[in-house]
């Protein structure tokens, strides 16, 4: 069996002879290790024989041949055509004259969205033909040359920003969906800010990326992990939600400053009525009746709405539950203002605040639709959420504590000695960070005394720390203490784009099922390619019954 | 269900306050993402209470207050210990007066390898005990606080890079055996490596980074793929063996430059008997019978040794069967001259030639023993293969063709033509690169033409192009003429560190069997954890049997 890491790498080009292939290719390997990070030019024209992207040419370069490589993106009446590649577009005059009537007639008959090389001279557009909207807008190339590299069948939607595709189909048809304008500048976006964090973690702080593995051992109670089968029978390996003990072997073997760009599993199960974490709401209610219907749906809870008129009287549900005095004390315990609204709700502390946060935002919400910004839309809020309790009551048995973030978190330094006496009283050294409002990263500082760790598995927990014996022998091995910090790439990268959808800053997302509607995957797969993996499918009844008509 | 790209990061310290960490953690991350590359100063003492590390104090520190943080790598008779980390070795005084007699007795007490934090002075070395050959050798710290942060039990083996561990010994404690100096330095040195070839990708030729999924489809005839099940019954995913097909969509996508550090899963099984790829071999034969007894046992070929003594005559089992006519035109032929070696073997042309080769290795080997240096180890060779076969004759019916890459690698463009008449004397544009002897890396130019595919999978393989109707698809939709490679890094930064198994550049390697010693995965799982997945073990009848009983 084996594991590798592999650095892949593909370009699109014209084809290379292998021939050629010897000397360059050996040149750039070798060189790229002798490389200092001085220059930084980005060269997009290397290794292939265009000599300029669709994106660069200006007035700067007019006379000049130039050979260009891109798709098609229309093209009107034989007479001219847009060129597009990821750099951008380059408008295309085609010749008219007979002995270009070749060139005429492969442009004119290349479907649109196909791949062409052009060769001609870059021109200066006439006047009053300019587009200053467009950074090639001042030229055009006249072509003397064209070869239809691919051309392209018809396709499910055309490539235009503007046109409105459904979900499924832009899923089914991904490669044509990252062609997209939007597309293709998130996962370029992506790329540079993933380069950006690597940059300042491995040269200003003297960390180490070190890659851990995803074939692993099952975490005890890790039910939302995937479980992969081994060739011995009856043994199955597990993809890990985290690299959470990798990170603190990493610690104890003295890998001191330790990051990862790290791929996490988490099967979360197929929930059909599962929402989008980032869609919008385009709510219909459009008073406080509606707010309270949401409250009362959402939460079960009742909630009462109270306005302060310009004449400082009150109108509320409430009034005449309150004497003259109370509601003056009421309005000034509030700081109430003419024209406010205040919205009450009466229960259990934690519900409460969690309905009156969830109502503070559908007012916000309301109000942005009629117009008020109230939420900067350019700026980024970012705050720590700090001192969790260490244990929650378990909901099915309030007897029995469980970890409110995972068993390894260090109890608060002031708290340690509750710890032995009252867990349940215990905060927590653990942290969230927040954007704007949504959860980007969590993390915390470990426990690092194997004491510490097994009384909080084996008394706390009643768990079976046999089965976390290696790390607790780890931890007496001269752990020093650690912490850290894991952050959600997919929704960081989301926000700071502003994109509407995780899925619009992942390539090959899948659905919200765990489908992926391109190549439909999961799919059946015979009893004898399980064999080698001692593993044979257990139908359900009516599945079972199904197969045997 | 989701799936979550998350960057983790853990970092040794002394705990932080989770009051502490509202403002200062929330500055570190707003300003990750404004930094421009120019400060390149890494700052190793950054989060930390420690003023310093291990390695870096010298003589212009004499007089200074400083605070170490770090592992006791030896401490003697109480006078003074030697304080490791990441960065170095610093020799710290024990102070023997009354009045420091808790911080004698704390360091005293302190097994090796305990995590201890010391404050104290930078002093001069006296004369005559500077240590030329240790960077930190010019001073020792005269210490006044001493903490012991974690205590550590009798290891199983010393941290000394000089102490002989078994293979096994070293994968059951991993976490002790990357303290080693040389493994500390290969994994940071494979993450400066890769951080280079990153910089060179993204900052000079601009290269997207892009992630692609590794629960995918399974390939057809993907043998060596492990399979996920899924919450829907009889349905599976899959662990590509590489991201394949995903690059070509990527490219079919205007991701025009894209490269991955991507992690490839391949279940090669379990071959008990299965040799490390780079274990040196120490022969014990010294003889030319025993090179022969190679040949015979490894490839069941005879090979026969020749030489040309110095008077010119002929040693070798052949001389009696050779005229001395014959016998002089061979050592014309070959170019022998005095004392050397001919090895001979008769047979199949490609057989012969696999067999001499190994026998050119054996002997190479013997001769570098005997202390003849043959290969410069300093040195980096790089070999481009080139001009492959598209297919090879199937071994169990060659009357059937197989890729002799994969299917989706374009024929030789002098070919293309043969590729319809006589597809086996088709050349590919497969190229492997080789770096002192060992493939490091290897790639293709992909055919980007829809039927040309579908005649390669359909006609030369007779494989079912429905399986890859996505793909085909795809190459209809204006897919550009494309190409790439996969470097091998586990290799390849093994070859540039000079380690001996590709297990001392990762940091957590399976075993050969592909177990994790570490944490005894793959493990039993019981029924109902298989349960969500509809999956039951089929237990082979022996097992079954004795799990009854």
């Amino acid at each position: 069996m084996s594991f590798c890491h592999g650095l892949r790498l593909l370009y699109s080009q014209l084809p290379l002879f292998s021939r050629e292939l010897n000397r360059p290719w050996c040149r750039y390997v070798s060189s790229s290790l002798a490389l200092s990070s001085e220059k930084r030019a980005s060269d997009f024209n290397s290794f292939v024989p265009r000599t300029n992207t669709c994106g660069e040419l200006r007035s700067a370069h007019v006379g000049q041949e130039v050979t260009l490589c891109g798709w098609i993106q229309y093209q009107r009446q034989g007479l001219f055509l847009v060129l597009r590649d990821f750099q951008g577009l380059t408008q295309i005059i085609i010749p008219q004259d007979e002995a270009h009537s070749h060139v005429k007639k492969v442009l004119y008959d290349a479907p649109v969205e196909s791949v062409v090389r052009v060769t001609g001279t870059v021109t200066s557009r006439p006047p009053g033909q300019k587009n200053p909207r467009m950074p090639t807008g001042d030229i055009e190339v006249k072509v003397k040359t064209a070869e239809v590299l691919n051309s392209c069948k018809k396709l499910p939607f055309e490539i235009k920003d503007f046109i409105k595709k459904s979900e499924s189909l832009r899923m089914q048809y991904r490669y044509l969906d990252l062609r997209s304008f939007q597309m293709q500048l998130n996962l370029r976006l992506r790329s540079q800010m993933i380069m950006k964090m690597r940059e300042y973690l491995c040269y200003l702080h003297g960390f180490v990326d070190v890659e851990t593995p995803t074939l692993f051992k099952r975490t005890p109670g890790g039910a939302k992990e995937f479980v992969v089968p081994s060739r011995e029978p009856g043994k199955f390996y597990c993809l890990p939600q985290s690299p959470q003990q990798f990170k603190q072997l990493l610690m104890i073997g003295g890998l001191d400053r330790y990051f990862q760009v790290a791929r996490c599993y988490r099967d979360e199960g197929s929930k059909p009525d599962r929402q989008p974490e980032f869609t919008q709401r385009h709510l219909q209610n459009k008073d406080f009746e509606a707010l309270k219907e949401s409250a009362k749906s959402q939460f079960n809870q009742e909630v009462l709405h109270l306005i302060l008129k310009p004449d400082e009287s009150l109108k509320s549900p409430l009034r005449k539950f309150l004497s003259e005095e109370q509601q003056s004390e009421l309005i000034k315990a509030l700081k109430v203002q003419a024209d406010d609204v205040v919205l009450l709700a009466a229960g259990e502390h934690e519900k409460v605040c969690l309905v009156l946060g969830n109502m503070r935002l559908e007012s916000a919400n309301l109000l942005e639709l009629r117009g008020l910004v109230l939420r900067d839309p350019t700026a980024f809020h970012f705050l720590w959420v700090v001192d969790f309790p260490l244990f929650l009551h378990k909901e099915e048995n309030p007897a029995e504590l469980e970890s409110a973030h995972h068993p390894f978190t260090a109890p608060h330094p002031s708290d340690t000695s509750l710890l032995y006496s009252e867990p349940a009283k215990v905060r927590s050294q653990h942290y969230d960070l927040v954007l704007n409002g949504s959860e980007i990263g969590g993390g915390s500082i470990r426990i690092h005394n194997a004491e510490q760790q097994r009384f909080v598995l084996e008394t706390v927990l009643k768990e079976d720390p046999e089965l976390l014996s290696h790390l607790l022998e780890a931890l007496k091995s001269g752990a020093p203490p650690h912490g850290g910090i894991a952050l959600g790439l997919d929704r960081l990268i989301c926000l700071v784009a502003g994109a509407p959808s995780i899925r619009d800053v992942i390539a090959f997302p899948k659905s919200f099922k765990g489908r992926d509607l391109m190549s439909n995957a999961p799919d059946y797969i015979t009893p004898e390619e399980l064999e080698p993996y001692h593993i044979q499918v257990a139908w359900p009844a009516a599945e079972a019954e199904a197969n045997k008509n």
